[in-house]
């Protein structure tokens, strides 16, 4: 067994009501290090082209990492893995909080949950002992009710639960699955995936004091663990996430003018002293932590008012501050605070869904619905009070939120017309909250992200309008993109999360710490190509090429109207000079097919051939 | 207006419950025809790529064609149009009957459905007017007692119903949408695109002694209608359907070894005189003909016995008898009369069904699953209790007919290991009666056609086991198929079933005097061919290509073991000697995409650059 994992996973179908253990190889570890890139592997593996992912033969994986509980900074994560219902590509979608952490101690690397339970359950795993029990009683729950009473049901006050709300029993597209009440799971559906097997929770009870994995050295991860928290995360690198955490990124975006104001109309939002951090800062109590991670990021706010009552909230972080603030036209860090509580416990990704509000208050703006189909709803830019009510009506799709849980791409669909104009996405996920006309290079990390729109597998404006490249020329860009994807795809897999400033050469010393292996920071990098190569290539078996890896309407065709990038659009010579340059880098033809020659090089050329695996 | 149409398109929004008139215009007339034609143009028009077959955005649209009610032989058809939950292809499902000629007369050429209704309803078309009704007191109901039911309640005894049963309501990706009780829109799965959008049934009261269409030329059209009837319907070519209609083909199948036996392991059946046409009309009470049909191909069977009990039947036909009589193992007519009304019923493909049953019984004999697994069924080969049993427990999504309801290929993922190589599919759907180790241009009839595996795109063996071609060798069957699916393409767009033996010139006529233009054969052809390539654009943007046109692992790998096939497969080189020929001749590119210059052919090229239509 290598050191740093529990070393098994645990097989759990739920239609044969069966748990199977099985052994983790140690070739597998080698070649794909844990969480995201176990994923990969099991995906591609497992599941042959075109299944429905609300289907009960869909995977629903969560998995660990070889840092996972170990107390190493941002380490306090899990990631859920299957084919998202959203996008139909492979999904990988991160969460902190203690679940995760649990789960580990607990003995476990990860969870494969397949088939469909016959009624509305949820799994509790007990150390050694694993059980499908009833949650019938928590039909139409919100995350806080489920939460609160299942950890009262085992009668474990330190038991974890990772749940979802009504929307993910709705089969919303936009649900997710929610670690210790304010984690989420929030990207591609996967809380839509979870409610498909009639799965409301996993309950997990573990001893963390006797965790059940071992470190290969732990005097040396130890003293360099030490070294790291000094140097790195009480260093300057950290220190915004040390202080403020992601609301600071409210300000600094709106600076450059690619804060997403009232569906990307605009890149600067007038009322941005209302919603930055410092607002922030007044609503704080304290600062909170993952589980053992000394970097703390988090903000725990306290909302005390007539109007919303009383609401104690771990958030809101800067995407939620955006998408359901400035592109909503609301700037009022009150109902933000309203709104993010309320999303947590139907169980949604703020992100999704404020991009999907601030569609429909533009559609209705402009005259593309109206009163008699929004349920008398004034859906016009700023009201928050029916972003709460549509939110509600989207979780569980009532009315017009019916059309509104499938996303942006369905929803300009039925509008029909040149309504597709208006949608933000790419394959099917919404934009987060960097508009790409004040960084190009966000446009190609969005259009050639795994998972459809996302700013989490490469960041490039850090390099960009918060840095020093030209934000506007595609010169550099493919490198940068693709560099940072390969980086990220290795820390999804250690499992470490966004806010450790790692390179490769940290990733491997703690690697090898953990596991006893010897890998330098080059064999990481290659390991980090690999798993993106190999998802690359599970969507080509799905279909996905040079068409999918598209940017909107808006983004290409519209400049932006005011701020510092007016006049500017991410024009389609820019676009495609970027996307031929990322293909040519990535050693992709030109149709953004990886080449035999690449994938030689890493190892998968025989999965090549499996892309046509029902003939062979 | 052109005569031959009624002129409208009827948009029902069930979300907004809103109803829309929509003129045809010319221009789509002269260029689609109707029916699959008008559908192919509406999907690719509508339908971006990679939504969810089941959202609500996904429109469920009923075509007829100019030809349809107007009293030619084998006139009376409806297609479905959707994008298949089964396969994720464009889906267009022909059904006979009187229903779709009830639509036309009532004064609509087609309905698009989009939305989905908040409860379980109806939609009732009475002349002029439509209704949004509501249908909750039938939840759960059989399509017999749906039908029945809803004739009933809108005081119309000559009111024409199709309907979904309980496997369409719960999404069983098998379901089938059933017109007057027994013809079926089967494959594909719309009856789960149906089920989706809480649409129960579509009752139509019309008057068809006052039908809402004209003809350009009916002296003409009646002169030379009865020509046909004459020299064709009651000449050689139809005598087959005449006397016997399909079950005779049971004997043929069998003789040249390609009629599918326990789930395609032989192709020979030792109890085929159990089940052929000969015994068929032992059962047969009268023949029966679809609306003004002058074919009458139908058998009524009627059957009394301990027991099964009364039974009264329209059917069974081949694919019935083959798919759930040798290829389950069944070999006793009485039993397959008792399935097939038990499935009619339930609202589901005999074909899917008939397949995934015998995939079902194979993993079973061989201890892939055991009676843990199926709730204790004995599901060996056959057992037509375990049959008739697990067809329940699919279309209730019970136990293991949960997954089973997905489909073969999802069934054998589920399996794991290499249970694959007992699946007989291609795109997702379940092959149909003809085994292609007997025929080989089945196996790229199979693989090349728009909707996955089926014989009623082209059907080759009528030239090669059942005519002169060698059936063994891959020369002169791209041609063969080819021309077969583009002449499909046009009778379906007419709508004509496939029991009218026409060629272009026949389809010509028949069309110039139904809507007086004058179309030549060559101009039909010159259709047949827009429509299928726009069909492959669709199908290219959702990312199928050459991968996605293959061949299962026992149909290239599986030597024959007995029967006239003996030692026989399709083999690679075979297939793709075929494949290769197909795309050159179709003018697609080695992937099978359809190239610029014969989109330009076609009137098509603007069509292509639509392939991402959302940055455009």
């Amino acid at each position: 067994m290598v050191p740093g994992y529990a070393g098994r996973l645990l097989h759990i179908d739920l239609t044969k009501n069966i748990v199977k253990k099985i052994r983790l190889k140690k070739s597998f570890i080698k070649e794909y290090i844990g969480g995201k890139g176990f994923g990969a592997r099991l995906m591609y593996d497992m599941v042959p082209p075109r299944i429905d992912p609300l289907s009960p033969v869909n995977p629903l994986i969560f998995l660990t990492g070889p840092v996972t509980a170990t107390g190493a900074p941002a380490s306090a994560r899990d990631v859920v893995v299957t084919k998202s219902p959203k996008t139909g590509t492979f999904l990988d979608s991160n969460s902190g909080g203690y679940w995760g952490c649990w789960l580990k101690i607990a003995g476990y690397d990860g969870l494969i949950i397949t088939g469909r339970a016959s009624k509305l359950s949820y799994i509790y795993i007990n150390d050694g002992s694993v059980e499908l029990r009833d949650a019938s009683g928590y039909a139409g729950y919100g995350v806080y009710a489920t939460t609160k009473g299942l950890i009262k049901e085992v009668g474990d006050n330190n038991a974890k639960v990772a749940a979802i709300g009504p929307a993910g029993e709705n089969l919303v597209k936009l649900a997710g699955i929610v670690n210790d009440l304010h984690h989420v799971h929030a990207r591609g559906g996967p809380g839509a995936v979870m409610g498909s097997k009639n799965l409301k929770a996993i309950v997990i009870s573990a001893d963390h004091r006797n965790p059940k994995f071992d470190l290969a050295d732990r005097d040396g991860f130890n003293k360099y663990n030490l070294k790291i928290i000094r140097e790195v995360v009480r260093g300057p690198p950290e220190e915004w996430a040390r202080t403020d955490g992601t609301p600071i990124i409210v300000r600094w975006s709106n600076d450059v003018g690619v804060l997403p104001t009232r569906n990307f109309q605009v890149g600067v939002f007038e009322y941005v002293d209302n919603i930055d951090a410092e607002v922030m800062r007044s609503f704080r109590t304290s600062k909170g932590a993952c589980y053992r991670c000394s970097i703390a990021c988090r903000n725990l706010t306290r909302l005390k008012d007539d109007k919303w009552g009383e609401i104690e909230l771990d958030g809101p972080e800067y995407e939620t501050i955006a998408m359901g603030g400035s592109n909503t036209g609301v700037g009022d860090f009150k109902a933000i605070i309203a709104w993010n509580n309320l999303v947590d416990d139907l169980g949604m990704d703020t992100i999704s869904l404020g991009n999907v509000t601030a569609l429909a208050m533009e559609a209705y703006e402009k005259g593309y619905i109206d009163k008699n189909i929004t349920n008398g709803l004034e859906l016009g830019f700023g009201n928050i009070d029916a972003q709460m009510e549509l939110a509600r009506m989207i979780a569980y799709r009532k009315g017009i939120g019916d059309i509104l849980a499938e996303g942006a791409r369905e929803f300009v669909m039925w509008l029909g017309g040149d309504a597709y104009k208006m949608a933000l996405e790419t394959k099917g996920l919404e934009y987060p909250a960097y508009d790409p006309r004040g960084s190009v290079g966000m446009a190609l990390a969005y259009a050639t992200s795994d998972r459809g729109a996302c700013h989490l597998r490469a960041w490039p404006i850090a390099e960009e309008a918060f840095g020093d490249m030209d934000p506007f020329t595609p010169e550099g860009k493919a490198e940068l993109v693709i560099n940072m994807q390969d980086l990220n795809a290795v820390k999804w897999s250690m499992i470490f999360c966004d806010f450790l400033d790692a390179d490769y050469e940290m990733i491997a010393n703690y690697f090898n710490y953990v596991t006893g292996l010897n890998y330098s920071a080059d064999t990481m990098r290659l390991i980090g190509e690999r798993i993106n190569n190999l998802i690359r290539l599970f969507n080509v078996r799905e279909g996905f090429s040079r068409k999918d890896d598209y940017i909107p309407y808006r983004i290409a065709h519209e400049k932006m109207p005011r701020g510092p990038n007016k006049g500017f659009s991410v024009k389609p010579e820019i676009f495609n000079k970027m996307l031929d340059d990322y293909y040519e880098l990535r050693g992709w033809n030109r149709d953004g097919v990886p080449k035999k020659g690449k994938l030689r090089r890493l190892g998968l050329y025989k999965d090549f051939f499996k892309t046509n695996i029902h003939s062979m």
